[in-house]
């Protein structure tokens, strides 16, 4: 094993990057889940062996499915970045309690958000939980900054 | 060069995630290349040079260049996580003959994929590499998980 | 600290990463800046507080909101692609000199296609910092791939 997973915030990095990288990806399948319930397909090859009628109503859009896009495509936006500069942050060498402050913060704001997106959660729930993922996000690339800057 | 690129489990990962990344890219301008042979353009500064009649007809989607955004899309979904699981997976030490039976198969998973998006391959083929390479993925969290794990 | 933030072709990559990963995330709030200016919104729940004859106004696409998500996605498709390849070539021990001037032409390149994209300069502009940008990471594949490459 490197000597890098020796690090315990490089350790803490790992397990909460694993953890939202799994809930992003479930959001797939969930997709899938969604398109099958709700009958709402958007590739022919998919409703083939249907009759022309069956396919017409098959290969619309349904409000559950964009959704649950939406929702994966804002997991992509926020935690591919919280991926990028926590890695960078935590081969920096930081605090382990303040990093730890930080992956905790990220992680439960956006589990939170995509139960707050899939289940209509009223506003400003999600706006809030966004903003908060997004905001752990710049104070790690802050202290990254503050540590390592060369132009 | 750093002591990483010496481990060889850490040279195969390199070696793979390129390659699945450079696939990804090209999903771009193949996108691109659609937009010209279809002529189905999004932005009105991309026909500025055309008659008001002719814009009108160019400024439309078709099913082709949505296929191909589809599957680029898909690419961004699955090969972005297997990066991230990948990466640390690689960190974490695993048996050399493991990863690469981890990379080999998702590589090629997503590579049929994108022939079986592109060139509307009757399903489930399409279903089935979707799948197992998000199977490969989870499988690298799980070991991954299961030796790092620091909450 | 890590042993790689000692290195100056890393420090090099985790500035301008670090920098390019911030210019991409404020894509976000951009397109919510947009939202509410162009009063454009897609989730019902965040007009719940209007009448319903608004929301149906509200509900709406708005091209300008359009353009910065097609902006944002630009990003993702590409300044990913950038940060694993750049990664693993930073890692693979590449001359300062030629690693500072790969991530600088990228940097600039993706700085300059978001003023193009969102304040619709005209083309070829935004084409040229695209397929410039895109240069930059194969330029980087091949200098990685060259060094490294275990199949």
């Amino acid at each position: 094993m490197s000597q890098l997973m020796e690090n315990e915030a490089f350790k803490a990095f790992t397990t909460y990057a694993a953890i939202v990288t799994l809930k992003m990806i479930l959001m797939g399948p969930l997709t899938v889940y969604f398109r099958f319930t709700r009958k709402s397909f958007i590739n022919e090859e998919d409703v083939a062996w249907k009759s022309e009628e069956q396919k017409k109503k098959l290969l619309k859009t349904h409000p559950d499915v964009e959704r649950a896009r939406r929702c994966h495509y804002n997991d992509l936006e926020n935690i591919i970045p919280f991926f990028f500069i926590g890695l960078l942050y935590a081969l920096s060498g930081p605090e382990l309690s303040s990093a730890l402050l930080h992956f905790r913060i990220f992680t439960a704001a956006r589990i939170f958000h995509s139960f707050a997106y899939i289940l209509v959660l009223p506003q400003p729930s999600r706006a809030i939980s966004y903003f908060l993922g997004m905001l752990v996000t710049f104070s790690m690339a802050y202290s990254l900054l503050s540590k390592v800057f060369f132009l």
